[in-house]
């Protein structure tokens, strides 16, 4: 808990979707303790890494991770039912639940708003495409859905009037009831959700969680964030196939006669960048 | 697959509540694979251990799981939203779940059987009691069920019919809702898993599921699931507090005068059993 | 690090062995996050639990486990190579490791005490007895244990000299070589190495961490680890056998008239110890 | 087992080194079952995905990793400790090694063939060069390093025949001696110890006994290992600031020209090659 930033974040709330927050609970280390973890590993192999932004951005690079394990996150998430469904698919993670066996069930769900009442995507077999659907079909739909939000909170509420148990009262609550939980994770399995999260196909309701813990991460572990973002987020992959055709279309002579450290390359970067372009482009050039 | 119980038991569906079932869909390994990977680590340190299943007694009563690792299950499951949730909980498994993005929900809910509509026990807080509620009240309480699984699903059919992304239409769907998934886990894991949910302050409704999982079991891996029953299900866990007394109420004389034999102790069970006793109950007696 | 015990220990090396030393370098939570935790999930249904003692020993009575997990430790171990890699076996931590590939090997060995020089035991096939062997003979057996030590590693620097990389340099330094790692562990699973760990089966040189460990958890966690005590370590478990014997030798009467109170048994400790008695003890007595 | 490939391969020793090899023991599951897991999760939504190459590329493509999961393969092992220790960091996964408590260690140490008796890397600070060392360098090198095994062993003897705990006479063999384990892990984390261990940064040691598992998959899995080779093996990842530059020595009319089913892509393929391009080639060129 060295700096500002941590003391202006952790515990306060930042609202997620119509009902929902996450809130920074504690945070064991910042982008240091990455440093001093990969110093362990690496002994004196690593006095030549003069900066810890360097030796981060190395270590991402260079799908090392286990130092970026060293640092840990716990938040407090209050989120809808079907979001944490997917949510808890993230396996490497601690999660502390609110139980409706042992508490009643608050009445609060989520309702999308008008211009997330979208149609389903043709050519994205699990998503939603960009277009809404008519203003009167929408009034329609968010209509039923708070009915029914309504009619399932009081039957809710009649069978624990008439003592059935709270384990059964609940199963019929829809999946948009808000749930809440405590969530602890490390940060190399928290930047893994939230590539998978952030990404365009995620659903959009769990999508509004990941960046807002994003933002979070950026204030509190600036290093990282950055690596993160240069070298796994803003990244794009190219398979076999595609290299192929790549070969085709790069004029290598213009390559060669670039300055990297004009476009922000740092000298090793510079390097690791010429030895990838040998290797998948000039290399299998015939 | 070496012995007939497999062939009888694979494929085959196990109905658990209204509408759900069980299903062995693979299995690696049986008993015998156990006692194979435990020769492994124990090397000729088990060459006078001669027996199978003395020596899978032997692991399970020394924690020493990891051989018990070395089975693996899988099984198709079908079971309520609600159950799911608490299921999943157990992190050390592999799942593929039906997905509502994909694919469209089916008409399908959990609707309890009226002996299971009980009023909430008063001394176990997470818990239904032993105590029926009056017929008239299970009758309305089951047809306000009834009532809102159709309306909800009438309400899905509606937003599907207008072009409402799949991903949202599902939100409002009950947690007594049908789903399915592929669960694989390994045997050490999965005895876990029936410890805590055979337990009888789990929720009925899983309880049902870990009582056929537990039946599979006999039958595929008996001498492995005996000796879970004899040395971890049907166990007594004594405290600090409960040995002195304990202490007080035994008649140790009593006891060095029993013939362990009788009582179908091995001699290395027996061995360790008076080892624990004079450990527990003679060494801390003044 | 909200309380002085903290403030002493976070830092603090505690010798092990001869040359290795346990420091606890960071600690996410307390006591306390542990009943803050555990009043997401009950909610409502806590309430009645008042004191934070009282909560802390009901779930570690329950296996309420998932509370533990929200407490993090972070240390910093040297340790041998051999007692690494019965360390490394706990697989849900995380781990950086000192680099042989990276760094040169430092000149540092384990070499036991004479005490600790003893016979191979009779009874338990993976240990040492508590006989010592002739002076002699473990003067003997230190004198070649040394030799080797320093063979290896001159040989080690000759190898360097000569420009053998380093990674293939280190492959005859003996396991007693001294290895050091940053490890980080939820309180959960620290308590499950540490019932392990300090095990009289367990194997001397990684008991002593294990204690080392122990004791700084008394310090800055200490009503969870006295209810760790009072519930996991220092209990009897008994099985279905052990059980029937029990059975018969223990004076029921005796038990009814016992005032549980004077054995430091809380209300809801006594009534669950009753249940147990009742449930193990005399239900099962034909 | 449903084929002949699985029938040749289950069992058989492939050597790794000068003394180790890799068996397959038993595996869960084929191809088919990747399939079959998917169909589970996508239900209708995979309907049009006919085949089930194109289903497990789909799947591969887009790191939809759990059906992956649901293959698990058990490997027999023999290899040299300091390899196990790189190789035990790959947490998921089962483990039962031979014990040094337990049974006496065997006369079996690594020695490396002279060709891989290489200098340190001067530009990989963790890895070995491809320049051979002199020949009477080489020489005098492994001569030492023979010479230390056998006496390590000797004092092994000679400690054992002191009746010197068996845990604590192995304390001093090499990291260079042989044990074995029986590994078992699922298909998809499989795949990422691969895709980290035949890389060329990882030590040859290792490689070796990667590239041996590799070709089993091959034959056992070909459809996944295929997908596997071509979209997280044979790829290329460029970052931020390498697509800055790949956007000014791309041609972007000639790749419009180009017909990508020449290349080996199928419809979907190519259309999310397409859109890649668009996206991170041509949407940020100014």
């Amino acid at each position: 808990m060295e700096n500002n930033a941590f003391a202006d974040i952790v515990g306060k709330e930042y609202k997620c979707l119509d009902k929902g927050f996450v809130r920074l609970v504690d945070v064991m280390g910042d982008d240091n303790s990455i440093v001093q973890a990969a110093r362990v590993s690496y002994g004196k192999g690593t006095k030549s890494l003069r900066e810890d932004r360097s030796l981060i951005r190395y270590l991402m690079r260079h799908s090392h991770t286990s130092p970026f394990e060293m640092v840990e996150l716990k938040f407090h998430v209050k989120l809808p039912i079907f979001v944490a469904r997917q949510w808890i698919r993230h396996r490497t993670a601690n999660v502390n639940e609110y139980s409706g066996r042992y508490s009643e069930m608050r009445d609060e769900f989520y309702l999308p708003e008008p211009m997330q009442i979208r149609s389903q995507s043709s050519d994205n077999k699990q998503g939603r495409s960009q277009d809404e659907l008519p203003k009167n079909v929408v009034d329609e739909i968010l209509q039923k859905m708070e009915d029914l939000q309504k009619n399932s909170y009081s039957d809710y509420l009649f069978f624990l009037e008439n003592d059935l148990a709270r384990e059964l009262a609940r199963i019929n609550l829809p999946l948009s009831t808000y749930t809440e939980w405590y969530w602890k994770i490390d940060l190399h399995n928290l930047f893994h959700f939230l590539k998978l999260r952030l990404d365009e196909h995620a659903q959009y309701e769990i999508r509004v969680y990941a960046e807002t813990i994003a933002d979070i991460l950026k204030q509190i572990l600036p290093l990282s964030y950055e690596a993160f973002e240069d070298y796994e987020l803003d990244t794009a992959n190219f398979n076999k196939n595609e290299l192929k055709v790549l070969r085709e279309i790069i004029d290598v002579e213009k390559f060669n006669s670039i300055d990297l450290s004009e476009y922000g390359f740092s000298k090793s970067e510079g390097k690791e960048f010429k030895e990838k372009f040998e290797k998948f482009i000039i290399r299998n050039k015939e």
